[in-house]
């Protein structure tokens, strides 16, 4: 793992200043074989763009994808699969007053620490546009999954401080996560997350939350023993996602002050016998669908936090290059709550994590 | 990263079943000319040994390391530091009617299905057991870390359902953390915590908690773009301990429910600027080290949920081989909380991790 | 190493079929800092392009490259390089009939074993225009070398069984190289192996050769121990371009029939002594610059073999899909000898891993 | 790949100085289920310990190998399996004088130069005893190999500038090639390599030679695209090994000289359709075996050429740490011609990259 590279068959590498030519991303690894369109990788993106309403960056990005490489008569070939995205929104003039100071919050001043100099135009590579990459390669990443009958589903289950129903739980619902602007699987929830997060607008100031996701479908099986478990391996991937606080998995923070007795999920059927239809293998999923860091075959479950976007209109005090003190008041088009684009970003990481995982299982035996 | 190899220069392959003749270690890409001796291993071994007390395992391990190569005169050579830790406590026996049935909460169930057969003694590899090859290698690392004066310390925050006091909060005390059975700072946290386990062993139950982690001295820079952020590197290896159900950093989850103005980490002097003695670079540390997934040089801080141990003397409920149901209970020599032995793994994690990116900061200028 | 992804931090990842929509690279772990301009890359891809005369393809390509990322400012950021070459001359049509058959000595065959289809216009990514994403990540690679001061220099040291001169030896003329077409250090070399190529294009038939490349510049301690040997790794990238068929560094195969009295090269100096200007370290260099697989300061130098190009447009017999007999004819445009275009590509390949073992070299020590 | 760590899936790390406690493996990766015992590693390790005769080194090794994990119950369990081998025949006194000078052709000068000091107790770890390790690792996948009906035979067809009968040649034969103590596949050749062999001894010099391999009963398929060829993943192996000083494929820089007419293999079936039994695939095997890097099924055949031993008798000149003449007579047991030792090193190293390229191929298509 590292860098702008990720994977170990299933590999990624992703590019692209926020405010440079393009951003895109190369997948190599990905079988041959496997059904593919422009169209598939189209869709992703849009689900990553900015939208309307007061939680939306002000930004318009096309966000069309350009296939390079990789694809043949409807088919991956086995070969890297490249995809650009042209920026056609930038606006650089925008930026130009944060050239000789660091924004609170932002990565600004440890990038500079890291390289000596920046690319001072709206966050370079640690811009939320970087996803745009990381979602083109988790589209393909999406149709081999969905070629053997895997589906990831992510949501906002909590926003500027508002909890949404949770699944099994009342109002919870998937398909009003993708009618309202936040992501959020309840329409009461998201009503009242839409009404804080305007009043946070109105002072000039930002929202974080919670993505959860579930994969449906995971075979057992899936992660490597030790340093390569499942859980190891989305952990990385999700964290790796620009404001990403923390992750947890099943039962999470809340299994620490539980008993074993009540933890332990047990198992109905060995590994080697089906169960019988619309009946799961474990009596309870308190892991979320991993034990050991191998997977069960139940329903994989995660949740990751977010801090509020770092990006606000009020006025904030930081220094300039020589150590001056400046006041900083940011007026670019920005995410007053990143939490519903964040949302297809999980979904891909997820999605290359999983493909990677399908692929080195299949070298575990002989 | 997968399998039982981890990091991209300083690179640690460990080995070792439970019950199998031998665990350890191999670190690659270690620099030479690090002063290091075997006691230097052995130490941080004995941390991670079983002690006495009601919360501890009762198998006894000498836990001696043998180092096979990469020292000459004390000092590291450059090549590959080999470690050995013989297996001598284990009572195989102990293990023989689990080898046709599945410990809910353990591995046993997914290894099975992974690989179509497992070394049912004792839970082979995915035994607490294989952290001993982790804490050998962090060994080396922390060496490395302390020639340039970086220290971790990890203590156990939460144990049981009872919480310790918080760095910065009254009564937090690490010298007590080394002092107590359970490594909890506070003598008063770490009383009840044991009189709430003594209540949970009289029932044949376990408990879970949470660990918490500080570096300090850390050097700004560090951290990979994208991909490879100090966060994501730090998440995977911590989420790579058997166990451990959720990672955060800095506020972590609470950090979903403050506002950017509140959250935002404010610079006093630029990367160029070196602050005068006793003196904080950034007024607060809300993230926790780190922006991007770059540290900033402040304290890194982060902390670990892990679940209650899965193995229960209580009887359970579970499935043998053929499908019949089968009642398990638990009888080997196990650790009812393992809390206080995984906190000289977290720190040998986070010190590999940290030794890698010190390295790899090497390479990001011209 | 492995599939399109090589080095382990000056990483690069290539795209494209030969008829696909544009071929590229990324280059992940190029230090920030180091001037580049579109234009060192684009000089590097001229002198890859086909050329005129008999020895050269008659496809013609603009081989624009177009930065998409990872520059600012004239310098490396850091961050991602990612260069594009579109693909504009290609005539798809003339490989329809190559649909259904296999050419001998083409990748046809091994292309449809592994993955059970395959691009077949014009050889997808087996064909040499594939280099072109080489040869732009080895522009980037040799501005970093010639910011420290490292050149080089390959040249066609045999073609069409004419041997050239050698470095110093009579006539040997680097200048040379760069005016002839087969770029052969020596101009009466260059003239009979063009004669001989002619008559071999009468006969519809191709030739083969050797590349001889020189390192100069190089910093003793280059190379890892026992597997990243710079040997093994410099030929690793060489053997990795299509057609050749073999590699050797310094004497090469001539060393097994020399004694050791012979052949061992003696230091003049020991390491932490510079020799005066104009002295040599070694007193000879039978090595060719590395010892025990580590680099000697002295120049490096190794030859690698290429087949003869397999496109002729003699027939040939062959089979078809359903197996029957079917004879081929291969009218596209094809160099005769791709002798001359395959030296800037060694050239690339060299740069790549010598980038790889300074920032590695880095990390040795203390 | 780089440093002591190789291979993609099937990873094996080995360690250990030539006088230091051990010297072993781990390997990572290797499947599940593979029927192996400590004999097939003791076997192979018994065929590169130092023998009998003029030609061998004087030092005896018992080389008796402990598996310390990754085994169990005759099977590979799919963790990882460590080996270790100690050193008991070290005499480190004999390398006393050696301590502040450097060896012509050894790497006593390079290790120093990149690491600024070094075990100068016979070479640490550039000593040919390095090789144990991997010997060990190749017998893991050799046994994996065997379980495939894959069989890899290599041998001595050149020493001390003797030539021996070649595959399909008059008088090639493998089993005399273990008969003799060259390992030599022609009684007449070994002979009259051993006759000059010992008039080297005579004069305190040494000798090289060329090691030939071939696997047989590959499947087609096996290689990656661009940098993961298979000529260029065997080429690495073998070029890591210590004293290689070049690697050919099929007919090699031989290749360079011939026409296309001549070289290109032509295929007699189609690769979906299988040959009739004792039928050949392709018409002829110029390339040996492989077509654009990716197996073809035919034999594969390389060769690969190594430098005389470095450590004569006969005095040398060279300098000391403070840059002062000093003649050098090396008076350690070492090899007159490492050649026959080195066959099981090479099948070891293709062995290796042979398993890998297996897991790898199972993830090629969807």
């Amino acid at each position: 793992m590292g860098g702008s590279v990720s994977g170990r068959i299933f590999r990624v590498t992703t590019f692209g200043e926020s405010h440079g030519p393009a951003l895109g991303c190369v997948v190599d690894g990905c079988p041959a074989g496997i059904p593919l369109e422009k169209e598939d990788i189209a869709r992703d993106l849009r689900r990553r763009r900015p939208g309307a309403g007061g939680a939306m960056s002000a930004r318009i990005e096309e966000d069309e994808p350009e296939i390079l490489s990789g694809l043949f008569e409807g088919k991956t070939l086995g070969t890297p699969i490249a995809v650009a995205v042209r920026n056609t929104g930038q606006r650089s003039a925008d930026y130009g007053d944060l050239r000789d100071s660091y924004r609170p919050g932002h990565a600004d001043w440890t990038w500079e620490a890291k390289y000596g100099f920046r690319d001072y135009r709206g966050g370079g590579r640690s811009s939320g546009r970087e996803t745009a990459g990381r979602v083109a390669a988790g589209a393909v990443a999406r149709a081999f999954l969905a070629d053997r009958g895997i589906a990831l589903r992510a949501w906002v289950s909590r926003a500027a401080g508002v909890e949404a129903p949770a699944p099994g739980g009342a109002g919870f619902d998937l398909d009003e996560a993708e009618r309202n602007v936040l992501r959020i699987p309840g329409k009461a929830a998201a009503e009242e997350s839409l009404r804080r997060l305007a009043e946070l607008a109105d002072r000039g100031d930002s929202a974080g939350g919670i993505v959860s996701c579930r994969v449906r479908g995971l075979p057992p099986g899936l992660g490597e023993p030790v340093f390569g478990k499942i859980t190891a391996r989305i952990g990385a991937a999700v964290l790796s996602i620009g404001a990403c606080r923390g992750v947890e998995f099943g039962k999470g923070f809340a299994a620490a002050d539980l008993p074993g007795s009540v933890h332990n999920d047990a198992p109905l059927y060995p590994p080697s016998v089906s169960p019988p239809v619309e009946t799961e293998v474990f009596k309870t999923n308190h892991a979320g669908g991993s034990l050991g860091g191998i997977s069960t075959g139940m329903d994989f479950l995660f949740r990751a936090a977010f801090k509020p976007a770092a990006s606000i209109a009020a006025p904030q005090a930081s220094v300039d290059k020589r150590g001056l003190p400046r006041d900083i008041s940011i007026r670019g088009r920005h995410d007053l709550c990143i939490l519903p684009r964040v949302v297809p970003v999980v979904e891909a990481m997820a999605a290359l994590v999983i493909a990677d995982l399908i692929l080195l299982q299949r070298c575990a035996r002989a």
